[in-house]
């Protein structure tokens, strides 16, 4: 059973309340505690030593990941985050300094975005490091942005460039933060989330969250300089657009908007980013799937398995 | 290291915001986001198998245990529990009935008390199952209590039985929410912590908070049922008095009120609560330390090293 599938099963039937507005689903939990005009968002991640992270990581980079993928899906949302907690898993006589710069990393990123390091945990898991995170924050009401708003016609949007994170980016991504609150608060973005699964990968939660399709264009995505290197050096690497499809842990924003308000959205995004790209890689159609458009025409993205899709310029 | 000494270390200078009421070094953490009269209840804990469960605990058990830990913290802040959200770490090839069974434990005591569990997420962890859990509540802001109120002269209370919870207790406790409340509610509590490491630590934390001392009465601690039948059938356990002063889980609630007002709050408890035993175990000391009055006079309670403390009456 797939992680989606298994999450699909166990929120089947969750214990509810009022508190809810949206729980299970999306890329945090949204609550209303009674904060006027806010919403509270509440996440919860865990990295896992050999699975997210391995010898090659420093401490720091280790602590940065475990509280950056929280807070990418704060972004997600075009929330702030406020405050974190850290669980730490460790194995029995664990290196003190080791733990040390795992929680260095942590408190720089946190102090860079404002967020407190209200507590935490320590617990015995013998074999492995595992940091689990908790984050919450908050969000204007009417600025929350869901997964399930995408509607037919819409200009689906990139930030950054995509694929061979692992060379590094997944490390030491920044999460988008930023850029997150700026959309949420200037432009009329109808769906958005974090891109944690690869393209592929959260498009498709994004097209079901909101009964859709999508159609990308070949051409027009943006593949990183990493992804094209690797399949440049490595004979077993992916094609560059297949990093860029469905690679994961590159910690961009994925979003949609009204095809009339694109062109808008890409002159006011450079004057106010004029570092980080924004592209616009495609439309959402009102038949469901998720479709690559290329000079040979337009053929399906299969459904599951990313690893049957083979990119057309391999072939 | 121990695990106090290392959350000492950890969260000695960390990242802070104006949200942070008060941060590490209480059963939770309390944030100001802004909801009129109240503030928001931040806590996690995470539970291992093989360290907080073992093979022979059932499914729903370790689900109601993972969620019943964080609501027992909520319960000694005298706070109501909102939300939770669950990480699931499993090893691969897990079995899908097991989780579900996992969730279930989860679900009943949620609905029980009225939280949604608003979320979460799966990840791997080869070698065994860990479950972390994060939760939200709210308590009114002035009847939120914390560690550090204890005063000198102060009444000790604790409710139920203590020592022996291996014997099933751990896994199937009731958090004490209904009871928290009440407390925060109708009595000038000074001081609560629920009973996780057992009550000479955790009593310890109150007094490490308050800076103040303690001297508890042998003859009044609440010994349960399972601590007298282990120390009577097996020859390697821990006599009585000790084990409820040193075994952990509980999940019972430790408070501080003014020795004036202790009559009226047995009184009131007696009414309101007729089916769980409120005990007046000592009273808190300007001097600092922990000691135990018993036939044969005052008795300093070591620092640290429960395993050295010795029962007077196995002497």
């Amino acid at each position: 059973m797939k992680e989606f599938d298994l999450i699909q099963r166990l929120t089947a039937n969750l214990p509810n309340n009022d508190s809810v507005v949206s729980g299970a689903g999306d890329d945090c939990a949204v609550l209303d505690l009674g904060v006027p005009g806010r919403y509270v968002l509440f996440k919860t991640d865990a990295v896992v030593q050999g699975i997210h992270f391995t010898a090659s990581a420093s401490q720091e980079q280790i602590g940065h990941k475990a509280l950056g993928r929280c807070l990418s899906d704060v972004a997600a949302m075009g929330g702030s985050p406020t405050a974190a907690l850290i669980t730490l898993a460790l194995p029995p006589n664990f290196d003190v300094a080791f733990v040390d710069g795992v929680y260095a990393g942590i408190s720089a990123l946190a102090q860079r975005f404002g967020v407190a390091i209200a507590g935490g945990e320590t617990t015995t898991n013998p074999e492995r490091l595992l940091i689990s995170v908790s984050v919450l924050g908050t969000v204007e009401r009417n600025r929350c942005v869901h997964r399930a708003g995408a509607r037919p016609g819409d200009a689906i949007f990139v930030t950054g460039q995509l694929g061979g994170s692992l060379s590094g980016k997944h490390l030491d991504f920044e999460p988008r933060l930023v850029e997150g609150q700026w959309l949420a608060t200037h432009v009329d973005v109808h769906a958005m989330i974090d891109v944690s699964d690869g393209l592929a990968g959260d498009l498709r939660h994004i097209l079901h969250s909101s009964g859709v399709g999508a159609e990308l264009l070949s051409e027009s995505i943006p593949i990183s300089r990493e992804a094209k290197l690797k399949a440049r050096n490595e004979s077993s690497a992916k094609p560059p657009l297949l990093a860029a499809l469905t690679d994961g842990e590159d910690f961009e924003l994925l979003f949609t908007v009204a095809s009339r308000d694109a062109v808008a959205v890409l002159d006011a995004w450079k004057k106010r980013f004029p570092d980080l790209p924004l592209t616009c890689i495609g439309r959402i159609t009102e038949t469901p799937g998720l479709k690559l458009r290329d000079k040979t025409g337009l053929r399906e993205i299969a459904l599951h398995g990313y690893e049957h899709f083979s990119d057309p310029k391999s072939q």
